[in-house]
């Protein structure tokens, strides 16, 4: 459930408050924009996972631009009810951009939907190694920008958050490349937050996360450094592969797969044990995350031996995580701080009272 | 090696730069005080594994209060050379002090040796659950206690590196038992060390560790909070009971073992797994931390279904690690400092001049 008390009381979440104070608010995000994080701070449900639902109460609630992925909830060919919301935002006034260029020839004068992909957009590596991926795809940098421009001239301000949601699907699939290019994407985009607020002087950035993951970490070796280093030379992620692979690949061909995807080169036995998940048989374990139920954490440990890099599991981790504020209003972060209290400083450092 | 430069040269360690500036200096670890972290503090040496000839340097360079594991680097029944380094010392001025009592007695006029196992002492949970050994080997604190004592009224001051040494082999041992109670007892010492910097308000505490290790971590499950709790109820390390196990030992006796060291009961066939390491075929990888090659992972990874810790490896990590500072100098802490400047940092902020 998001914003459901434990005696199943709906919270107002808080993405509304500020549109009540009169603010301007807005999502982006590399996963679906109806998945749980952006859904979290702007709506009440009991399902998070109902996201064609989710996806209509944000037609209701009129946020001021919301990008992401997820066709599945929006495009009449694929929700189960066969709506059409895109239809539905465009005579509500809605803006409506499927792709980068019409992304960015949108105006910063009417709200904005982008939707750029069936569910999640593609992670940043695969992305990076894919010519027509990035025509087609905007980075999270770039939704950032047109977020900011679209709402930073409001005269009562706005709140925008940006997820790179796909860090974490990286973790769950212990795809250390998918992790890497996708933070190293969540960092671009915290640039351009932070370079608008040093010039606006009057914005609070806050970087955080909602939990660890996985618990990735170099491991100590002779050949740590240059283990960890070969990660550069990864073209794709994991999921790439394994999905180039099929039941009838031969073992020349999934190594062939894995050096152009990797840039190095698998032994027959590790290659062989990764055909055998495509036999029908042998099939790895995983949930949400692994529906395919590709062999993501048996190759995750082979790649260790040329990597260096140790997973604890495929699921959240419960260690404390960073919290780093930049502007007015970061004066009031303690040392340490509960999640719930956020919400709290949040609405406090915009000096929004909370009488909703 | 330690305090030997890349190309071979021999640099003079922290703690003789602090005695030739007239303080006084001490070490205590839960490991043997020749071990690499004290040692490193104190000697420059090519071997760091060379502990006879560590016990050797610390009888030269006269520190003022030693305590720790390792009888096999200073008893003449179990040094190599057959050497007693207790006579040595004694000749030299020590008290020399075998168990807590023999340590609680010591007087704080003259300088201190204790030595109280003959490797590492036991870990704190083994100790916990055992009457003797709770009165023949004292806790860090205690010993944190005690070498305060000894050097507090020193008009020059002093400096104290206290080491939570066995935090870190449990670590390596995947013993989230062992890690945790260790963990505790070297809190309890921390507290040792800022009740008298608290009182004191002329001595600063400096509270880190040199790197990560297994990166062990919760992992999300509906059971996680209830699974974690149960190590409330473990009375001994996996090391103490992986000892118990036998070759000869029945699945029946596995289990016993393990119902009484974890309060939780092994499956027959997760039983069997662990008793097949015992048999002189199947044996565990594993170097330093692992001499017996028993099943330490393997077992861990059993254990994961009850108490659902996960670890990445049995090897030390590459993550950014907690330092916290406590008193005078606190100030000359910066939000990341590389290791090696907390050299001049400790030396800044006991105004000691670095002319050595």
């Amino acid at each position: 459930s998001l914003n459901v008390g434990p005696n199943g009381e709906m919270n107002l979440p808080i993405w509304q408050k500020f549109k009540k104070s009169g603010k301007m608010a807005g999502c982006v995000t590399t996963v679906p924009i109806t998945h749980a994080t952006p859904a979290g701070f702007c709506v009440s449900t009991k399902s998070r996972n109902s996201q064609e639902d989710i996806a209509e109460m944000y037609l209701d609630l009129g946020f001021d631009i919301m990008m992401g992925g997820g066709l599945n909830y929006f495009s009449p060919e694929l929700r189960k009810d066969k709506k059409d919301m895109f239809d539905a935002f465009k005579s509500k006034g809605y803006q409506v951009a499927r792709n980068r260029s019409e992304m960015m020839s949108t105006n910063n004068e009417k709200p904005i939907l982008g939707v750029f992909a069936e569910d999640a957009l593609p992670y940043s590596i695969d992305r990076n190694n894919d010519k027509t991926l990035q025509e087609k795809i905007p980075s999270l940098a770039e939704m950032t920008q047109k977020a900011i421009d679209r709402m930073k001239s409001h005269k009562n301000g706005f709140v925008l958050q940006v997820e790179g949601g796909k860090v974490d699907w990286a973790a769950h699939a212990n795809d250390i490349g998918g992790l890497i290019y996708d933070q190293v994407a969540f960092d671009e985009a915290v640039k351009v937050a932070l370079d608008f607020a040093e010039k606006d002087k009057n914005t609070l950035v806050i970087i955080t996360t909602d939990h660890g993951n996985a618990n990735p970490g170099v491991i100590y070796g002779k050949n740590a450094n240059t283990n960890f280093d070969s990660i550069q030379n990864y073209k794709h992620t994991n999921e790439w592969l394994l999905n180039e692979i099929k039941p009838n690949s031969t073992v020349a061909q999934v190594r062939e797969i894995i050096d152009f995807a990797n840039g190095t080169t698998l032994n027959d036995d590790d290659a062989k044990t990764v055909l055998s998940y495509y036999d029908g048989l042998h099939k790895e374990e995983g949930g949400l995350y692994n529906y395919k139920k590709l062999p993501f954490k048996a190759f995750a440990e082979m790649q260790q031996k040329s990597n260096s890099v140790g997973w604890i599991s495929m699921d959240h981790s419960a260690d404390y995580v960073e919290l780093a504020m930049f502007g007015p209003g970061s004066e009031l972060l303690k040392p340490f701080i509960k999640n719930t209290d956020l919400h709290y400083l949040m609405l406090q450092a915009a000096e929004v009272e909370n009488k909703f």
